[in-house]
């Protein structure tokens, strides 16, 4: 099914439609490629089972979706005393924290949402809705400026004719619109720079296959897709000239969160020379971690694995060990790529230095 | 489905049934774990599209399906002159030749095959084609005895209690019954050693989720399914103490061929310190190849990968890599074990040495 005239090649990821008693429409991530089809959600349990479900995903667009989450939570809200909404509001931020424990970006909005709330006491409860569905709206618009940004300080780092491999998506369907390392991709391509991507298919759930080559296509950048085991054969065949992926969380030292596989990306990168790259927003950071060792990881259920395809392709009752993601230790990451520009070499100090500037 | 009690411990991965009028009767490979049916091959062209379509897959097993193909070939031509029968030998091996490029095994066996009816001038067809029928069935016990001594070469290199990773399936399946990488396995487990696997899934034919699993857990040993992009964080995590993998051809240096993934894993093991294993019998060596460049890459079809078990997976028309093999250079590989003895470490002359003696 050719899906390029449903959704065009700017990706409405996900958008809120109405005021503050509107609601989320977002693309079912699941279905693509060969459904497009958008979901309403008009309560905050729909925003937190498209989380859970990975309808929604990608660092920054889940922070995104939380922060309408709220707008949602405090909707039959707005009648009650003060004290009863802001109940309301921090029920549906530790609901909402629940869905994913790895992004940290998810954290970060709902968090946001919440220093919000208390920073106005003395609004009333639909002046403080209008902030807070404003504030979620700011946080999108941040997000889509930010992608922009990292595009545009990752773009320099791709010569001429660069083949490039990711892993997962990291794309405009993981963030507000434009994505973090397909950010990188599509400025370098705008720039005429002839870039070719390597998509790694990205096992259990297929993001790689099923979203980040569509973006690409969508946009007409030529990209090849690979199985994961390949992406070691593909840099030693010479294909690779930069590896650039996203991350879910990172800490202090540099050390990067992201999907499973990641790890195994930057050390194959590493033994061929071939630099690897992080592009994330600063929002992914986690300061508050003082090395990757401490970023909880997620698992999920075997059938991920076992029955991923629609097809059952292991034994019944076989033991499966499924986590979602993995941390690539600091020293295997060239650069980090951020909307405040690029942290080189990877080092605490480093990080603190371009984290504490402004947005280029 | 359960299908333990139908193929038992032992699986017969294909057996002859009958004389020289028989036929060959083997596992449909694509259809494990899920389905477990046998297929009747009577005539050269059943046992070419067996190969091709990976119903018989795995070095050793292809080399023997392809003598019993030679034995099929020649059925119907024992009738005709001595000249007629070598003609239809000869078209029957070099059809047998292209089915699948890179496993050597299989021009080993068709080569036996070959040299023997140029040895024997003189016998009549019938006789000829007795002769036939027996050096197959001996191709096939000597493959049986030939898993036998890998594993006990093998288990040597394991301690009590090991995690050991896998990638595709060169277990019983892939042989004549023992396996080679899992030979080892069984050998140790059998010797009490209390090993833990981990098994790559393998895309995208998916043997070690298929396959692999499924031949251990009938053997009882324990086996935890991952899919391709876990094995460097299993690693990471300390779960691995050793890989093994089989492989398709190995050169004179001792650069291995082996399923695509198989080279990915190998620089991941190199860079945790594990020892990486190859486990092959010494019909994998083509010496006439100086290394591992002048092993022909089999490249497979592109649904493979985007419409690998029954359900789309990418967008229409993306473009696919898919190799079906790397090589892994000989610096990489720990040692080989074949049923003459350990070949460590892994160069020209030890090779030599190693090959040139008797069994163990």
């Amino acid at each position: 099914m050719n899906l390029e005239n449903q959704a065009g090649a700017d990706v409405a990821t996900m958008r809120w439609v109405g005021g503050t008693d509107g609601y989320l429409k977002m693309i079912d991530q699941t279905l693509l490629p060969t459904e497009f089809r958008e979901i309403e959600c008009r309560d905050v349990e729909t925003v937190w089972e498209a989380i859970k479900k990975l309808r929604v995903r990608g660092a920054p667009a889940i922070g995104i979706a939380a922060s309408y989450g709220i707008v949602l939570a405090v909707q039959t809200g707005t009648g009650t005393q003060r004290p009863d909404f802001d109940q309301r509001l921090i029920e549906a931020a530790t609901y909402l924290a629940e869905s994913r424990p790895t992004a940290v970006n998810l954290f970060w909005a709902l968090d946001r949402m919440q220093k919000l709330a208390e920073s106005s006491p003395d609004l009333s409860n639909s002046e403080m809705h209008e902030l807070l569905l404003e504030e979620a709206r700011l946080i999108e618009t941040e997000d889509l400026k930010m992608c922009h940004q990292i595009g545009e300080v990752g773009a320099e780092l791709l010569s001429k004719g660069d083949g490039v491999l990711t892993h997962c998506n990291a794309g405009g369907l993981a963030t507000s619109g434009g994505g973090t390392a397909l950010a990188v991709f599509f400025e370098a391509a705008r720039q005429g720079k002839q870039i070719h991507v390597y998509a790694d298919e990205t096992r259990p759930l297929l993001q790689g296959a099923r979203l980040t080559t569509w973006e690409l296509m969508q946009r007409g950048i030529p990209v090849t897709l690979i199985s994961d085991s390949m992406a070691g054969w593909v840099m030693k065949e010479g294909k690779i000239q930069a590896v650039v992926t996203g991350a879910d969380r990172i800490a202090a030292n540099g050390d990067a969160a992201n999907k499973i596989g990641t790890y195994s990306v930057a050390l194959l990168a590493s033994i061929h020379e071939i630099p690897f790259y992080i592009a994330a927003p600063s929002s992914t950071f986690d300061l508050s971690l003082e090395s990757g060792e401490e970023i909880p990881i997620e698992e999920r259920l075997p059938e991920e694995i076992t029955n991923g395809f629609g097809k059952q392709t292991a034994p019944d009752g076989v033991d499966v060990y499924n986590p979602a993601f993995d941390v690539t230790p600091a020293k295997y990451i060239q650069g980090i790529i951020t909307e405040r520009g690029l942290i080189e070499p990877v080092t605490k100090e480093e990080v603190m230095r371009v984290l504490s500037s402004d947005p280029v």
